[in-house]
């Protein structure tokens, strides 16, 4: 099925079963079901098989999902089964925090490149990379065929970076500034504001 | 209109809205129209106006939408026309980052409580705050009735935090750990999990 068939909203969901079903595996269970994924989830379990079925037939009635197999069916639909190399952009105290968070390991993503504009931070090392230069960023993307690309920098510099990582041919975009970018078709973009996720709550409240 | 009535996804896209409602109010602007937002977000001006009149008449056809009274409307539906007390548990190298973001200012909350459970950090300050004992938790959210509540802690020990916030009374959690927390009914968690977004965007490419 091509990808433009499938609701945005189904393909949303499938990287927070893949999260579920990893966390199952490292706990040493092999087999669930779709009720069980949807009771950790609070998502029905009708829904669940819904969402898989646009993509295949992963389990049988009665025996449930083999975990190991699920993961890896998702894993290759959502294009994880290789690793990306990311480049982040905006190295002050959150986009320090993201270069050193653990939690990109083996889920498909490895940050490769560092970018800030400042000569105080240009050069200095974060693990085992090396801060680069902003004024570098075009090149090395085009250069290495970057993809992916993190923003970090502040809202009022977003959107010329956005601008710079598209123009390199860069295709999804993850923003941690506060601030909705314009891409174009083809491009894509989400965006981690910690502030519209509270709102949203506080609708209930 | 109650709640319940106004599907998820539309409550969800108006911190968008005024997200950028927001920037253009800034840049001194007064006045926009389902058109142009829509073009800002990338979203269809036909949805705008749907998502909208689930809340009432906000503005006239062709004369477009006064920016400042558009705002003061989501925020009061949003609930953010108020400063809600937040408290951050776990300040590692991301809870710091969150800690010190400048992004919460004016949007409705105020991180007011930093926990920990390292000893080394109970008691050193960050910006006004002081970093308290997480032993204290429950303690001072049932007493400051905190409603709210970011949890920075490793994956492993997420649910357990989580769970002593819920049996404290917060309803609202914002979870930064690489985990999907299991809540009860009417409280409400959003996962900022990064991965997870890239990983909806590796699919299209």
């Amino acid at each position: 099925m091509p990808p433009g068939d499938v609701p945005d909203i189904v393909v949303g969901r499938l990287p927070i079963y893949l999260r579920a079903l990893t966390h199952m595996a490292a706990a040493g269970q092999e087999i669930t079901s779709s009720h069980e994924l949807g009771q950790k989830l609070g998502i029905s379990s009708a829904q669940i098989r819904k969402d898989l079925s646009h993509f295949g037939e992963f389990g049988k009635q009665g025996t449930g999902y083999r975990i190991s197999h699920l993961m890896d069916q998702i894993k290759r639909i959502l294009k994880v089964e290789r690793e990306w190399e990311v480049a982040l952009i905006g190295v002050g105290d959150l986009g320090h925090a993201v270069a050193r968070y653990g939690g990109f390991k083996n889920r498909g993503f490895h940050i490769s490149f560092l970018f800030d504009n400042d000569p105080a931070k240009i050069g200095s090392p974060i693990g085992e990379l090396a801060i680069l230069d902003s004024a570098q960023l075009q090149d090395v993307l085009v250069e290495r065929a970057i993809k992916v690309a993190m923003i970090a920098v502040p809202a009022s510099e977003a959107q010329k970076v956005a601008d710079v990582c598209i123009e390199a041919g860069v295709k999804a975009i993850l923003n941690y500034a506060p601030i909705s970018l314009t891409v174009p078709d083809g491009v894509h973009v989400q965006h981690l504001d910690p502030v519209a996720y509270l709102q949203r709550m506080t609708y209930y409240l």
